[in-house]
């Protein structure tokens, strides 16, 4: 899936990511990484408001996973996730998911192929000109459309 | 301040509020109660993202400081947070910033007003028809203008 794709994905199964400016600008080996800038999410100090700071780290790793799934029928959420904030982030809130490592992968895959659910632990560093502003982990659960929702 | 004063400065302080329809229903003994709609907050499987819960949790917690500091001066910032997801939410994320007792409010005061900062850590619960759907606990840093910013 190219990053235009998975950009308009976003925006359209989660319409909040247009009034934020979301955009997806890579998909590689180092991760899934997304963008959204502060003038559409800015704070009374002019900086990034924490909470849409979570939410971009969240659509990181709900953007990897998506791509990675590849599967129409399969629904991303949630679980739990906790954030440390390390330094305010003054133009563009850039979140990168860590791609885990491929066995890591390649047992949720299989987990998800064979019982149609699987959860995965998910890291995203958000940073500014190289530094790293806030640190997001998060747990994600993958569905078939058919298995039982949470 | 009343409920509708507070709901201004958030929309005026965090822009972002305004699209996600950010509302201020309660602030009383129990705490400081907000809310926003699923309809404008919604996932691919429509109910709400948990980029906004965690938004609408944050905005809870934000509110109450903002409003028992009482002083135009005064920054408020998230430190860290940590949210668990216990079940979807369909309609309406309604989150309760709750009232921390009288000494931890005075302790954070007393503070505040002698070194211009002080943290305070508070919980939000998130829910509806009164089942909970999210549980949220962050450290709240609060500072003068005038103090270093984080």
């Amino acid at each position: 899936m190219t990053e235009s794709k998975a950009e308009k994905f976003l925006h359209e199964q989660i319409p909040i990511t247009r009034a934020m400016g979301l955009r997806v600008v890579a998909h590689d080996d180092a991760g899934f990484t997304v963008e959204a800038p502060v003038a559409l999410n800015s704070n009374h100090l002019r900086t990034a408001f924490g909470g849409s700071i979570n939410a971009v780290a969240t659509l990181a790793a709900y953007g990897f996973l998506w791509v990675e799934l590849n599967d129409g029928a399969a629904h991303v959420v949630v679980a739990e996730s906790s954030i440390r904030f390390l330094r305010p982030v003054r133009e563009t809130i850039r979140a990168t998911c860590r791609r885990p490592n491929a066995a890591e992968i390649e047992t949720f895959l299989v987990a998800f192929r064979a019982k149609g659910k699987a959860r995965i632990t998910l890291f995203v560093t958000v940073a500014e000109q190289g530094q790293p502003a806030a640190e997001f982990e998060g747990i994600f659960v993958a569905r078939t459309s058919n298995s039982q929702s949470l």
